[in-house]
């Protein structure tokens, strides 16, 4: 009898996984049969240049949202209930993670400067669409259209930091007395918190290769190589929000220098792994915002407290994203934020949601879908300037038979570069961008390369025994 | 001064990623960095053989978590809230799923009827340990001890389907009158949960396998074809979930036909990426649990609710766990499991909880630390009975030319297989389990693989042209 007693003392407590919330099982349920529906049909539809995954993934949380709407009998569409958390913690960090990890880095620096100055500008567009880079990544491709990639892309992450900038000052400053010092004082804050940010990011990306590089040496294993990267990589987020920076700007710098020295040092296998996991892992993040956003748009709870002042507001919006030429495409991140901020006047509010939930519709299906034909249409015009672009690239190697005009071999011998460092202040005004990749790339490879690993400092690194395809059928 | 009135009524909303609950900030930093730190240092310590990544993660944890407590002035050790949905629906899918993904599976299915009746039998310690599974990836080695890994894994998978039969039973069955219906009962309801899951993961499996070989054919892509992978092995689990079956059994098979079939169909980039990717995340799922768990454990709460009773229980259940046979690691799952039903009455599960903690602590510190050297030690007193073991895993071969004594090639016409057949028969009774993975294998290559791809029956797919490693620097 005392196993009778057990029994019975045990059935009190909760054992069995299947207690677990039913509501939560079913909403689960629902997304990810969705989820499988978007990415199946999404890839379908991937040769039609007039759809991508996004506009699958709006139409489809749409209509389940209007499903759900139908079968609850006009309460509620909310099938999973979501918190700003799970955006800005949980789904941004991959998806920007990814976006520096696979970054074109000689492209996106050539236009470091206008892109910076895109991403200070436009600050009210900043406020609407703070992190509005996830929608880049559908419309935009960085092989075919490079510049606007790294301009559009660019200036997404940089408004991050620029939104935690103005939202701070909007509530420090006394905006009645607007002069002079408070434009300089919003611009030092700028400036100090993007510097602070790309810091961290570096520091936490190096620190990484560092370890990658030394601790895991001789004793490599695919399987374990890519914890610690995607751990490092969350950590320096994660410690940027800590310490009030942008979360934004410090992964996505910790992804780039991660790919420059960290990713050299792994084995065969774990370069391809890493580099496919995280594209796919961001991959199914951006999905799931997109399917998210538009199964809670039909949230009628909003659309009846903002009454019909959204018409007005709507057509005022529309207006501006159609008008504006800022290249600002809407996001359904900007959504969340709004959605999420529901202790605040809650009219105000909904008028805010209903009003950016049309304008990201629209955005999304008439920018979304067009974009690709226009560009296709206006590289065919354009195909000869495409072309001088594209010389323009290889100007590193004609840099660098400038340097050695005089036969010189800069690579030798510290004695020798005093030559071309003289000729280097000349060149600088004349292809500044250039000439400072050429000294980067010297300092790189002279004294950051050996520290840290990267293409050319480590020792070709075979992939583990355990690497062998499983032989059993 | 519209631009101001705007700037003023955005303030109201929550805008920015930094005024996410700095609470949560806090513990994601700590906890992240105690990860990262975990991960290394465990990395480290690898080639020591009495210590490994668990117990790494338990020295941390306990450290962390008595840090915490110090500096919170003995009021309460939580860091992060977890909750059973965080272990049952995201950290244990992924690791079961990559178990079967990885699992040699003709050494893991030829103890399949040990390990199916270890686990219907072994009711008590499912309920106390019945997803205990994770340890076994511990201190286990698939390569080295073959058999002792088949039997304790595969023992905890089957203890999934058991726990939910037992616990269901014990709610509606009359404990006063037990006869032989109703152990028929629970045994006939246990074999329907166990069929109908494993059945669900086959579908599920099958099903990505068809997706991924047709609709993916001719066009793909690395980064794409592991998402409906990973999606596809999570549905199954959820919807298993969601008809009240074995989440943990469901996903298990899924991982194991999706690496007979599906991995088959993809790109070479794919497979090497997913088969590492499953089991990076794996692996991170399973750190994260020993963490948390022992980060946990010096709740002083639950230590205080639960007065004296609990060190008569302990030796009892240290007892139980030291002296019985049936090699049940003790795992950190038993607690979260406890921890979680904080809706029953306080001070029996207070005094559950503790008395787990203790035996958990207890046994993976020294089941885990002895492990290694034992087994070691006993390889090395029997290596004539493995060498018999490794013999006997070629009998296929061996059974192959039986059949073929007479000369006759079965796998040209169907004529010529009636006499293989009788024969076959009469070798069931000889070699069952060679037996009928010979029949089996003859099946699969001629039914099921031409339809859902497999090894040898899908053309060669080159890696998608963005595979290409990035030129730039």
């Amino acid at each position: 009898m005392a196993t009778h007693e057990t029994l019975q003392q045990l059935s009190a407590l909760k054992v069995s996984a299947s207690f677990l919330n039913t509501s939560t099982i079913i909403a689960l349920s629902v997304f990810f049969t969705l989820f499988c529906a978007c990415i199946i049909i999404g890839h379908l539809i991937e040769e039609n240049r007039w759809a991508n995954e996004s506009i699958t993934a709006l139409l489809l949380g749409l209509c389940a949202g209007g499903v759900v709407l139908l079968a609850s009998k006009d309460r509620s569409s909310h099938l999973l209930v979501f918190n700003e958390d799970l955006f800005f913690l949980y789904l941004l960090p991959p998806i920007i993670f990814n976006a520096g990890f696979q970054v074109k880095k000689k492209q996106f620096f050539k236009n470091f400067t206008t892109m910076l100055l895109f991403g200070i500008w436009h600050t009210i567009g900043a406020i609407l669409s703070a992190t509005d880079s996830v929608c880049t990544f559908q419309v935009l491709s960085q092989d075919e259209t490079p510049f606007l990639y790294s301009i559009v892309f660019g200036e997404g992450v940089v408004n991050d930091a620029t939104s935690i900038v103005l939202f701070n000052a909007i509530q420090s400053f006394d905006f009645n007395n607007i002069d002079g010092t408070v434009a300089l004082n919003l611009l030092g804050t700028f400036l100090y918190l993007y510097f602070t940010s790309t810091a961290l990011g570096i520091v936490l990306g190096l620190l990484s290769a560092y370890i990658i590089k030394t601790l895991y040496f001789l004793r490599h294993s695919t399987d374990r190589e890519g914890a610690p990267m995607m751990l490092m990589a969350y950590l320096s987020c994660i410690l940027a929000e800590l310490l009030n920076l942008s979360g934004i700007l410090t992964i996505f710098f910790c992804g780039i220098i991660m790919s420059h020295y960290t990713w050299h040092s792994v084995t065969e296998s774990s370069r391809i792994t890493t580099k496919h996991a995280f594209a796919t892992i961001s991959f199914i993040a951006e999905t799931f915002i997109f399917l998210y956003v538009f199964m809670d748009a039909l949230d009628i709870d909003k659309w009846k407290a903002s009454n019909a002042r959204f018409l007005l507001i709507f057509f005022d919006s529309s207006l501006i994203s159609c008008g504006c030429l800022n290249l600002e495409l809407m996001s359904p991140d900007t959504l969340l934020q709004f959605s999420s901020s529901e202790d605040t006047s809650s009219q105000d509010s909904a008028v805010m949601i209903t009003c950016t939930i049309i304008v990201v519709l629209f955005s999304t299906v008439l920018f979304g879908s067009i974009t690709k034909p226009l560009i296709e249409a206006v590289l065919l015009r354009h195909t000869k300037t495409l072309d001088t672009d594209a010389t323009d690239m290889q100007s590193l190697e004609d840099l660098r038979i400038l340097f050695l005009e005089n036969g010189e071999n800069t690579d030798q011998g510290s004695n020798q570069q005093a030559a071309p460092r003289a000729s280097g202040l000349r060149l600088l005004i004349s292809y500044p961008t250039t000439t400072v990749h050429y000294f980067w790339r010297k300092f790189d490879v002279k004294f950051v390369r050996p520290v840290f690993g990267g293409r050319g400092f480590v020792p070709f690194v075979p992939s583990s025994p355990t690497d062998a395809v499983d032989e059993a059928s």
